[in-house]
């Protein structure tokens, strides 16, 4: 490959990592008053990054790119995919959406305290006509959703998801309803006081039983939580404390854990590469669920660690027992709000987004009746009915920042996350006797091994294949939960 | 002023933003395996910096710049002397530099371990050659040295430097021995431990206690105190704590929120302006010498700190009443150590790297004298027979780094600092009155009136001249330690 190549994609990898900085710290420990300051910063950082990207020459470079071998081509491709994206949407439009984004921002707070879709309706409108527009400047050849989905998880395509997810609710529904015949698990948490500082100091001992490094990286505090990577050697995840309940900080930190052992994996080799990334949203959150609910939420996982959360909780755990303890951290219940939601149901939440998101793309919802159809679905997928907006349309942010094709990768994850378990079950005969005994480092080698290193060499769907034997499928997370809450409420 | 050239300038002062944040981050919260990623990250962003300040088309835009009124004016004298220094220097001497500070920083370790000055030698050879060519291609019309003077202290000279120091050492050298000859003061610190959170918090009620903002900054903690200003919205500043006594902190926070007010008294209006800056490393000094040192260490300042300082280490200072302890925060002593030095004989460290420094541009000094010569000002100047290198001229990091033409800024800001305070004491008549108050207010805002208001519009000496009446003199800093050190050692 050309060296003026190599260095554009190390300077982008590096302008890539400084928009993280910038962004964690903003989340983090930006004083209030920093922010006008911040929102110049990152639009100059933002702006030459988009400038150096869609730089002629680099398209030039890209041409006559020469790659050899395999490494070099998948950066070439990778490359050209980015600037492909860049290039075809006009600047106009791109900041039209960022304006669109920040009034539906406004106007979805004022529905809200206002519990009024139609406060919201004009802004979500414009933002729909927008983003309609903005997938036809990208081009999909298929139904401009596919466009979309395509920017968070490369090569989705509606066709493919659709079927995949009427399959996961045919499995789903059923499943909850047999649950939610059941009696409830006994509620551990309720009622008492948890420290702040002894849940901190138990998420900080979580993080290296896990196998994240932390001198690579390090946890701090924010009120949404999230991961950020600028290289293998430096991933910040963040967590929240609640003194009602652990649960947020602890499967919180395991489910931001999961996503920087992903980050903290990536071949050193590709250090400053475009490989050192994921290459979908859905193979990243993947490993956010599969160490939050696949191993997190395990019985093996608190047979080990529930004895070092009850030492920082003597009273409040005393007499709770692993089985208990692992029963209480897996209630099924059919919620309203998709973030508050079970690893089962919650992939009912998606679903119901994802139908109306692609009816809303292809024109055949309008934003007038997306309230109808949301209380509709709800009524479908969870049996729930809908009595106010928060707990309906109005409680996700992300179409009021003007987010649409994101949702989908969520429920990827889970997906993905039981294949790849799956798999690391076949290869790994005493993986569970291992996360019992507290050594979860033959699963992340595992990991490492099949996932973590490969970063962007192959699509999502092709590492699957290399990996599982297979591609996306429901299977393997239809047999996970149905397995686990079979035994968990003895269906 | 043209679009382009506003637009320009505006990115720089974004780009020089993230380079500050970049560099609070290394210094605070980075995970140690983050070095290389951050590394490369900096490298990018400050290439990035060099490129867009020396681009051609800046020149042309500056050329033509139509300045309407002052204030761009200024901005248009600043930004042309920032890009003259910037085009004028090669790009392979600065790299040439850039290498020989790594070489010379593990030279000087390996010298210091050995304690031996001719492990450093070579390397110090290598880089006052390289800063000779580096101040010729600056070029100064005068001599060399002042090249290097000026890109700290623009304007600044060797021969309007040089008669100042020596009226300075023949206040000092006299003023010290008079002290030295009377009994010291009681030391109320040593043989006792200071708890590390009762100092921090102590340090936390003083920042806004001396008008600190901390909706605009925040204070953290790290190996070596700094300050950091990406805009007036986000100042930050660090301390450290020692457990042997509470001095570090809590001068430390002091001067270093000297230079915090500062940065966060620049004018709004100046927002992404390089007008946001102070025009020299001396004038930013003044600031927080006259915080640290001219009211820090009075006595109307701890007669009502000491009560809140009392709070936190109620045995610790038990009996010490506010006169104990203002002597003993103010004693004087020749020590070898220019860093842990009073505010008295600090300036005599100052003027020994001054004349040393300047002869070895100038070529009267060889690197292999540099020892002797270092030894032998110190016998003059304070008296003291240096046993071991480390307590002579390897001490300081600096010319390991390759930094010359530095150190004269800090004798610099105690002059200008009580020139100041000397000023604002005669339009504040109960300026002493407030401070005993515990309400510093009175003074900052004189002080954002007059000096922080301005940022970059005059050179310091313009400035002070504007201020006091006068520029650059000893006189107010003379009468200061004269004054308060006659009462203190009852002289």
């Amino acid at each position: 490959m050309r060296t003026e190549l190599i260095q554009r994609m190390q300077e982008l990898r590096d302008l890539a990592a400084l928009v993280e900085l910038a962004q964690w710290d903003q989340d983090t420990y930006m004083p209030k008053k920093g922010a006008e300051g911040r929102g110049a910063a990152l639009g100059t950082l933002k702006s030459l990054y988009h400038q150096r990207l869609v730089d002629p020459y680099l398209g030039d470079w890209l041409d006559a790119a020469d790659a050899q071998g395999f490494d070099e081509e998948a950066m070439v491709r990778v490359l050209r995919r980015e600037r492909a994206q860049a290039t075809r949407v006009p600047e106009r439009l791109v900041r039209a959406l960022a304006e669109a984004g920040t009034a539906g921002l406004s106007a979805w707070k004022r529905a809200r305290d206002e519990q009024r879709v139609a406060t919201f309706a004009p802004a979500l409108e414009a933002i729909v006509r927008l983003r309609r527009e903005y997938a036809d400047a990208l081009g999909s050849g298929t139904e401009r959703y596919d466009a979309l989905l395509d920017v968070y998880e490369p090569g989705m395509r509606s066709a493919r998801l659709a079927p995949v997810f009427a399959e996961l609710q045919t499995v789903l529904v059923p499943l909850v309803q047999a649950i939610e015949a059941r009696p409830p698990p006994v509620d551990v948490f309720g009622g008492k006081v948890w420290a702040d500082a002894a849940q901190w100091a138990f998420t900080m001992e979580l993080l290296p039983a896990v196998g994240f490094d932390l001198d690579a990286g390090r946890q701090d505090r924010s009120v949404h939580p999230f991961s950020s990577g600028q290289s293998v050697g430096d991933v910040r995840l963040t967590t929240r404390v609640s003194l009602d309940t652990p649960l947020p900080a602890i499967f919180g930190t395991l489910h931001e854990a999961g996503h920087g052992l992903f980050e903290q994996g990536f071949a050193p080799k590709d250090f400053r590469t475009v490989l050192a990334q994921s290459p979908s949203l859905g193979l990243h959150e993947s490993q956010s669920r599969l160490w939050e609910n696949v191993v997190g939420r395990s019985l093996p996982f608190w047979k080990h660690h529930l004895p070092r959360l009850r030492r920082h909780f003597p009273s409040e755990l005393a007499g709770v027992d692993a089985e208990t303890f692992w029963k209480a951290v897996n209630r099924v219940q059919r919620t309203f709000i998709r973030v508050e939601a079970d690893e089962v149901t919650y992939n009912l939440h998606v679903i119901l987004r994802f139908e109306i998101e692609r009816a809303l793309l292809r024109g055949d919802l309008d934003v007038k009746d997306v309230e109808a159809a949301w209380n509709d679905k709800t009524k479908v997928l969870l049996g729930l009915t809908v009595q106010r907006p928060t707990d309906g349309v109005l409680q996700d942010v992300h179409w009021a920042w003007g987010d649409f094709g994101y949702f989908p990768t969520y429920t990827l994850g889970n997906l993905y996350g039981a294949s790849l378990f799956s798999a690391a079950q076949r290869a790994l005969p005493s993986l569970w006797a291992d996360v019992e005994r507290g050594d979860c480092g033959v699963l992340l080698r595992w990991l490492r091994a099949s996932v973590h290193h490969a970063g962007y060499r192959w699509s999502t769907e092709a590492l699957m294949e290399r990996v599982t034997g297979r591609g996306l499928v429901v299977e393997d997370f239809a047999s996970y939960v149905r397995q686990k809450y079979s035994v968990l409420y003895r269906l």
